[in-house]
C-alpha cells in the first residue's frame, strides 16, 4: 500500500508542553501541586473577564463571529491599526502555524526555508518541518543573545519566513530597538518576517521597542501578540497578528472559519480593556523576578547560574542535569520545565509565580540541588 | 519581488458562514432577531455544561492539557474505543482541515486529489484547494441523494482523501447502512475515507448506521463528530475524530499543541454525560421538523418544495431567487442561509429552531414569497 503521509510528516516530533497539574496528580497521587512550567499568569485573569465568561454560559450554542468583528475593532482601537490589518487566532500559536501553512510550499524545489534563532521557541521548527520546509538555525551570541547579523546572513533565495521571538522564549533575553530595526531593514524583502511578541507586556528594558512601531520599515512583516500570558487567558486560546492588508487577506483565506471561540472573543475584549489588571500582573512579575534573583544569588555557591530575564520566566543553569532536578521537584509537587528538548540538558525554565509559589520553588531547589550533587549526579 | 504565496492559495474563496445576529443589528438597527442560519441548538446547551463553564472562569489562565486526557477518556468510554484512536480538535471543522493538512502533499505531481459529493459541506473543497489539492466532485442522484457508486468511481491513483458527510449538509439527506458499507469496502484501500457525522444525533431513519460500527471494513478511515450541534457547544469549538492508531498519531504530529481550550474540554465532558439533554434536543428537533413540513405543505401552491431531512435543518426550493427571500426575511429579523454559494440559487437552508422561532419563520415566508412573486422576481 502507498505510504500514508509524506516523509517530512514522520520527522515531526510533537511539541512537549508543560506537565499539567492533573497529570502529576494521576501519576504521583499528590494534591498540593504548583505549576511553574508554562509561563501562566499567577494572578489568574481579570475579574471583569471572569464575569464575561460566566455570562457567556448562556450563549455557548451560538457559533462565534468568524470575522471576530468586535474583537478586531477593540484591537484596532488599542493599536491604532486598520481592520484589514488584523487577524485573530487560537493563541498566537495558531497564527504562527497559519503563517507557515500560508507561506511555505511543501512542494518547492529547492525546499522552502524558515530561519530561526538558536534557542528560540520550539514550535517554529516543529511546524516548519511539519509543512515540508527546511529549518535554518542562526547561531546565537554569548549569554543567549540572539545574533541579528547571523539571522540576516542565514536568509537566502529559498527563505520564505523568519521567526524572531522578542523577548525570546525560553531564554528570557531580548533584541534591542536598534538591532530590531536593522533586522527589519536588512532581511531580504521577499522574506516574511514574523516578530512574536507573546511576552511583550513584561519587558522592562529601556532600549526595547515593539515591531508595531516599525511597520513602515518593511512590507512583509507580521507581528503576533497573545492573550495567554499577561492577560491570563491561556485556557481560552486567543491571540492576534498585525500585518499588511495583503498578508492578512491570504492568512484569512487559509484559516478555519471559526478559529476563535465566542467565549475567547468576548473574554479578550474585556481583557484588553482592563489595563489595571495588566499593570498589576507586571508589578507582581517584577517583584517575583527580584525574588528569584535574590534566591538564585544565594545558590551561586551551589553552582547555579541564571540568565537575566525580560519575561515572566527565568532560565537557570544547574550543576546537575536539569532532568534530575525536574524529577526531584516533581516529587515535591513543583512542576518546572526541563530544557533537554532545547539542547540545554543542564537547564530548567522556571515561570515566575506568586510570592508564595516562588518561595516554595526556591526552598525546593535549595533542598534538591545539594542532595543531587552529594549523590554524584553530574551535569 | 517574488509572489507572496503559491497560486493555489489565491484560488481559495473563504467559507461564508451564517450571518451573526450582531452583524444584522449593526446593519439594520433591528433588535428582535432570530438566527436560523447555522444549525445551532435552539435549546442552548445543558445546564450541567453551563455550570462547568461558569466554574472554569477561575482557571482561564491555565493552559489546556494538550493531550486532552480526560476528554479523550470520556470519549473512549462512550464509544468503546482506545485512547490512541481518538484525536480532539476545535470543532470537527479543525479535524477535517487537519486531515487535509496531514494527507495532502501540495507538491505532488500529478496533483493529489480529494473526492467530495455534489452539494456537500463547503469547507471540504475550500480546504482542499487551500492545500494545493485538486477537488473531484462526484455527481449526485435525484433528490440530492449522494451517489456512492459515483464516489467510488471518482477515486483514482491520485486520490488521497474522500469526504462523505452523513447525514449531509446542506441537503439533510443521508446514505443508508448498505451504501455506506459498500463505500467503505470498495473505495481503493490507499484512500483515507473521512465520514463526517456532525449531524449524527438527529437522524431518525432505520436504515442509517454510524461508520463507527464498520471500522473493521477499512484501515484508512476517519470518523468525525462535533459538539457544535446537538450538544449545543458551537461557541466553544470542540469535536473529535476516531481512527486507527497510525492515522491518529500522524494527525497528532501536525495539530497545534493546544488546539482545544480548557473550557471546551471541560464543557465537552459534561455535555457527553448529559444524555437527557441530547434526547430532549432530538425531541424538540423532531417536533420542529414536523412543524416545518406542515407549514411547507401549506405553501406548495406558492411553488415551495423541500427536501426530506434527517438533520436539524431543511433545504427549501423557492419559486423566486433564494437571495431575494433571504433579504426580505432579514428585513423581518429572521436570518436564514442563502445557497447560491452552493450552486443552488433558488434554495434556502433553514435551521430548525424552537416552536416559536419556526412559527415566526413560516409566517415570514408566507408573507414574503407571494409579495416577491407578485413583483415578478423570477427564480
Amino acid at each position: 500500500m502507498k505510504p500514508l503521509v509524506s516523509p517530512y510528516i514522520m520527522q515531526v516530533k510533537p511539541y512537549v508542553a508543560g506537565k499539567p497539574i492533573e497529570e502529576l496528580q494521576r501519576e504521583l497521587g499528590l494534591s498540593d501541586i504548583i505549576k511553574l512550567a508554562s509561563n501562566e499568569n499567577p494572578l489568574g485573569t481579570s475579574e471583569k473577564v471572569r464575569e464575561v465568561v460566566r455570562k457567556s454560559a448562556e450563549r455557548l450554542h451560538i457559533y462565534p463571529d468568524g470575522a471576530a468583528f468586535e474583537l478586531k475593532q477593540a484591537i484596532c482601537d488599542f493599536h491604532g491599526v486598520q481592520m484589514n490589518e488584523v487577524a485573530t487566532g487560537a493563541g498566537s500559536d495558531e497564527l504562527l502555524m497559519l503563517a507557515i501553512d500560508t507561506f511555505i510550499d511543501a512542494g518547492a524545489s529547492p525546499k522552502d526555508q524558515g530561519v530561526v534563532a538558536e534557542y528560540s521557541f520550539g514550535s517554529y521548527p516543529i511546524s516548519l518541518i511539519g509543512h515540508g520546509a527546511e529549518v535554518v538555525t542562526a547561531p546565537g551570541l554569548d549569554g543567549f543573545q540572539v545574533d541579528v547579523d547571523a539571522m540576516i546572513a542565514a536568509c537566502g533565495d529559498a527563505t520564505k519566513l523568519l521567526f524572531l521571538a522578542n523577548p525570546n522564549n525560553p531564554t528570557g533575553t531580548y533584541v534591542s530597538e536598534d538591532k530590531l530595526r536593522k533586522l527589519l531593514v536588512e532581511v531580504p524583502e521577499h522574506v516574511v518576517v514574523v516578530i512574536d511578541e507573546a511576552y511583550h507586556d513584561y519587558i522592562q528594558a529601556d532600549d526595547y521597542a515593539t515591531a508595531l512601531d516599525f511597520r513602515d520599515l518593511r512590507e512583509r512583516l507580521i507581528i503576533t501578540r497573545t492573550f495567554s500570558k499577561c492577560y491570563g487567558l491561556a485556557g481560552l486560546r486567543v491571540g492576534y497578528a498585525v500585518s499588511t492588508p495583503e498578508i492578512t487577506d491570504v492568512m484569512n483565506r487559509i484559516r478555519k472559519p471559526f478559529n476563535t471561540s465566542l467565549v475567547a472573543q468576548e473574554a479578550a475584549i474585556a481583557a484588553l480593556a482592563d489595563r489595571e489588571f495588566v499593570a498589576e500582573s507586571v508589578r507582581v512579575n517584577n517583584e517575583g523576578r527580584a525574588q528569584y534573583e535574590k534566591g538564585f544569588a544565594q545558590m551561586k555557591e551551589l553552582g547555579l547560574e541564571w540568565v537575566p530575564s525580560q519575561t515572566n520566566f527565568m532560565l537557570v543553569k544547574l550543576p546537575v542535569p536539569g532532568r534530575a532536578v525536574y524529577d526531584a521537584m516533581l516529587a515535591l509537587g513543583v512542576i518546572l520545565r526541563p530544557m533537554d528538548g532545547y539542547g540545554l540538558p543542564n537547564y530548567l525554565r522556571i515561570s515566575i509565580g506568586t510570592q508564595a509559589e516562588n518561595a516554595r520553588c526556591l526552598r525546593g531547589l535549595k533542598e534538591v540541588i545539594p542532595t543531587l550533587c552529594a549523590q554524584g549526579v553530574d551535569a
